[in-house]
């Protein structure tokens, strides 16, 4: 529902900035041919803007605005995380840095960043204001959630100092939650609904997406790689701090006691190892923990909105992106 | 005048990319510590912001948001520029990205941008909104102007494609220009003047970021090197298209044809063939030009306000301000 409104945001960039971006969403190959192999990505963030207009009871459209800004902001953290982490892959294809250039994919970021912060504030309306307002706090805290993120890679497994599953999920209720928020939250906003509301959708949102990234962190230990797009065990392999991990170091198992000095080995953690850390992971309790925690957050998010009168066809649909968030594959 | 709003900002901001923010700021050194001998900029666009409030009748103070908003894009953009430019001085001290890396900096000039819309949008008043949209519309032709000045280094001397001085016009209006005209604007704005001072406020500033970009390029190539920190004839050695050289280029002369030729070639511009190009783009009319083009943008910035009845005081140091401009050495 937000495609014509992007492709009219993204309209208003130069053509050089304008390409680069038709590359990052996924439209456009990097000659500007359209790309039909290319994944456009979830739409989970315009899904969530677009279905919180509805349950408040408003038409969908009047979403639009705050859809097409947070798959903006949410197209600017991919491309500039891209450089952070040194991740040369996106969606089965070459991250914008390594298609064009890290100068390039920089400039390509920011003007998806400054585009998202316009589209909503060029919006007509008593709410644009309040959810501009909105849109800047969750761009504060996404910015905070990725130094975070990467500033996990340098503490330790154990010990002190070391990152639990407890400052795991902080990071990610930053890092993901708070945009997944921000969408659900500026849907209910625009869509007119009282502010009580309009926080419930917030703190869903803000649930949804601990419970999204940490369903990411067991695809990418235990997905499919031909479904996921994901090299086997690259999480493991680059010794992400994921939450199977923490969470399977909480414990004092021998299995716990293995994976630690494994991770704590200079050794790559390549072939068997990874596998044998992966092993160790679930039978130290990790995965399930992880599953637990999902659970845990998305029934939080379903918490969040009892009590409030939600139109029925959208609340089925809530319902239903809630357990494609659970069981999802990739 | 707006220190106090700025520091309270960036305290806002977790402590890694605060301690960078700290550091493109020029407060801090990269160990954290105080840095008494770095500099912290002109401080031209919070200086124009506080001056346009006191123009239009207001107190200073009221346009102190905008004044911090302002300083922060401008310090975002000169951390990512200096990454996308490869330039690895900033103000006499390493940039960003060599003191921290490229991701980090990345990062901090995210979180700086980020912090600038929040800072504005967070302000209480009727005019917030509408300044909020106005920095949004800058930052996208910031953003526009610098990928502008990308692009014209791939883009040859002569001949069909070549970049003129029109070109060039366009480009510093967008990359300098949008974001002094803000600032002059939001001054405006937030002071309470109605739209159509605001807008004259805005075009005044366009006017003065064009001639602050030339004066730039002017002393780059004739600066004392003590005196502005940068090293001699760096945008020549770098082949850079700045507005003397490409005023030179317009000529037929002698001069103009063996800088071109100077300019095509293969050989590096370094030692005597830099002097060389800096003595062909003289002769060739290129330094009188580009003092001339600085003039009738500094007197365009005055005719923007003529009509407009202003408090005297102010009106005399926007005076200042503009024979600064002209006038200055580093």
């Amino acid at each position: 529902m937000a495609r014509p409104g992007l492709v009219e945001a993204v309209g208003q960039l130069d053509p050089w900035t304008g390409e680069m971006a038709a590359y990052a969403l996924g439209w456009r190959d990097t000659s500007g041919a359209a790309d039909p192999s290319a994944s456009e990505g979830k739409g989970l963030r315009q899904a969530l803007a677009v279905l919180s207009a509805e349950a408040v009871g408003a038409r969908g459209r009047v979403a639009i605005p705050a859809a097409v800004a947070v798959e903006l902001v949410h197209a600017f953290s991919l491309v500039h995380d891209d450089i952070m982490d040194g991740d040369p892959v996106r969606r089965r294809r070459a991250a914008v840095w390594c298609s064009y250039g890290v100068g390039p994919a920089v400039l390509a970021g920011d003007a998806l960043h400054a585009l998202a912060v316009r589209t909503l504030a060029e919006t007509p309306g008593e709410q644009a204001s309040a959810a501009v307002r909105r849109l800047s706090v969750a761009l504060t805290s996404l910015v905070r959630g990725q130094a975070d993120d990467l500033r996990f890679a340098c503490l330790p497994w154990q010990g002190p100092g070391a990152v639990g599953p407890a400052a795991y999920r902080v990071m990610a209720e930053q890092k993901t939650g708070s945009l997944l928020g921000c969408a659900a939250a500026l849907g209910a906003e625009l869509g007119g609904a009282p502010t009580a509301t309009v926080e419930a959708f917030d703190r869903a949102g803000r649930h949804l997406g601990v419970a999204f990234q940490v369903v990411d962190d067991l695809l990418g230990v235990w997905g499919d790689p031909k479904v996921t797009g994901k090299p086997v065990h690259g999480d493991l392999r680059h010794r992400k701090k994921t939450y199977p991990v923490l969470a399977a170091l909480t414990g004092d198992s021998p299995a716990a006691r293995e994976l630690a000095a494994l991770l704590d080995s200079t050794e790559p953690l390549e072939g068997e190892n990874a596998s044998r850390a992966a092993a160790l992971t679930e039978e130290a309790g990790g995965r399930a923990a992880a599953r637990k925690q999902t659970r845990k957050q998305l029934q939080a998010a379903r918490t969040c909105l009892t009590g409030i009168r939600l139109a029925p066809i959208p609340a089925t649909q809530w319902e239903t992106l809630i357990t494609y968030l659970l069981d999802r594959t990739s």
